[in-house]
């Protein structure tokens, strides 16, 4: 076995994709699994797997066929909207466990996965420290949670090494339309209003491809557990959709305040990124200004499709 | 689908052989499912299915054939003295969640899972009522707890209902002879001294029978979530080891404080009972004494092996 071979899930995913690039320069050989077995514009030195990681025997199959020293685990129900709460994510769980038990079966070293802010707490004294409370409210977080628990668990007693970075919010081109930051830029790329809430609740945003770097980061790193992927700086949404009315040149197009704060809407949500920035060196490459112009300027020049 | 027909995992255990009777009395159709597809000295009228629970297409096919309104899950991995620690806990927490989501989707209404003492942190005080904080110290309890945490989620969103019997120690006849109890009434029934620890340590102790019948009463009623299946009596191991020591006739043979107190282990692990006695109205049947001498006598009357 490569001691430097890589095995990326949900590789074609809004994330996975950008890890690949920088999972090459770290000198691992890639292998990235989809279900489909391929994305646009990614690498050309990518070995690509097509799998589908529920079914059993496939996601068997490609753990034993790739044989690799290092996973990144990405894959995971994502449909906006519906992931809160959809009883999919349980499944989610059973494949995740099988995958780091087939991946220590078959001989692997290192094991990331990926977790979420909503695994915490949110009523905790902000920013959130990877050992603040967890008390996740929704069916993904606990799900996410709970898969946490047993990888690390299993990890120590399996003999590989498990990692879990918790993403915070992000942004960037090729969002789902359906998600804030590309909904209100899109709105506001094709000339129509962007109702929104007031956006008085703080967040903390990350740059796709900046959470991308982190990953990379950690499965080239030997931290365990977890590890926020966050930005560290608490912004407004209001301060967020005003910077893509600005960048978009149609700041007259916000309405900010036309839709309610969704009730249990918690007022802060910020990550603390000590160990991100003392234990892994990183610090956004990507600021918070440039990137939302960025976005803007990938969705005006997308081909519009409806 | 009969509106009353229950499929009991882990049949052929310690506890699932004895729940087919109480569950037939309080008019199941009973579908039992072990490895092997039966156990001696169970009820005639069982229907048997041999199914490897961590095999996913087995136990899909398990759950499409049954058709079955509740499910009594006690399947689980449980080697003696391996189970604590064993990686396969985690194959377990996937095939748990898997039965689980399998069984909704074959519409299912009712789940019943078999949790542990071992998920509380046993350093609360005591006795722990099912509210009590949560910090399994082994992997075995990560992995149930994780579990439950999973599959409350998961039913309240995918519309069955979920409750998860927490076991506290327990014994009996046919109890696996690497377990406290037997092992020392092994010794003694044979004519050996039996060496133990101090046994100051307080434990709650059930007999299996009582514990059966707690899991075919939780399995026929409509309570959700954790509850505590136990006596509510906190007693020495010191005292257990008497009990058997008299009931054996041999009290000469033991020799308490001859094995030294495994480091970690807690002062006290006793249950709060409340809701198995005002929720469930049940209250054990057996007492200790009864139970231990019981015990004593089957073991006697049991032609030796080596």
């Amino acid at each position: 076995m490569s001691e430097r071979r890589v095995l990326v899930t949900g590789a074609s995913g809004f994330i996975g994709r950008r890890t690949l690039g920088p999972l090459l320069e770290r000198g691992f050989e890639v292998h990235a699994a989809s279900r489909t077995g391929g994305a646009a514009g990614t690498p050309a030195d990518v070995a690509w797997h097509a799998a589908d990681l529920l079914d059993a025997s496939e996601r068997r199959a490609l753990v034993e066929a790739v044989g690799a020293s290092h996973l990144l685990h990405l894959a995971w129900y994502a449909e906006p909207g519906a992931f809160w709460t959809s009883p999919v994510n349980a499944r989610w769980v059973a494949a995740t466990i099988g995958l780091f038990d087939e991946f220590a079966a078959a001989g692997g070293a290192r094991a990331v996965g990926a977790g979420t802010c909503a695994e915490y707490d949110w009523d905790s004294p902000q920013p959130l420290r990877e050992d603040a409370p967890l008390a996740p409210h929704t069916l993904y977080g606990i799900c996410k949670d709970a898969t946490r628990r047993v990888v690390e668990g299993f990890g120590e007693r399996a003999g590989i090494e498990v990692a879990w970075g918790r993403v915070f919010l992000l942004y960037g081109p090729g969002e789902d339309e359906r998600r804030l930051v590309a909904n209100v830029a899109r709105s506001l790329v094709a000339g129509k209003r962007a109702a929104t809430s007031a956006g008085t609740q703080l967040r903390d945003f990350l740059h796709v491809e900046d959470v991308a770097r982190a990953f990379a980061a950690l499965t080239d790193s030997s931290l365990l557990g977890a590890v926020n992927i966050a930005s560290g700086e608490a912004v407004t949404v209001r301060f967020i959709v005003e910077q893509l009315g600005h960048a978009a040149g149609h700041p007259e197009l916000l309405d900010l305040g036309a839709l309610p704060t969704r009730p249990g809407e918690p007022p802060e949500i910020t990550a603390d990124v000590s160990r991100l920035r003392d234990e892994l060196a990183l610090t956004p490459q990507i600021a918070l200004g440039d990137g939302l112009a960025q976005t803007v300027r990938w969705l005006r020049d997308q081909p519009r499709v409806s």
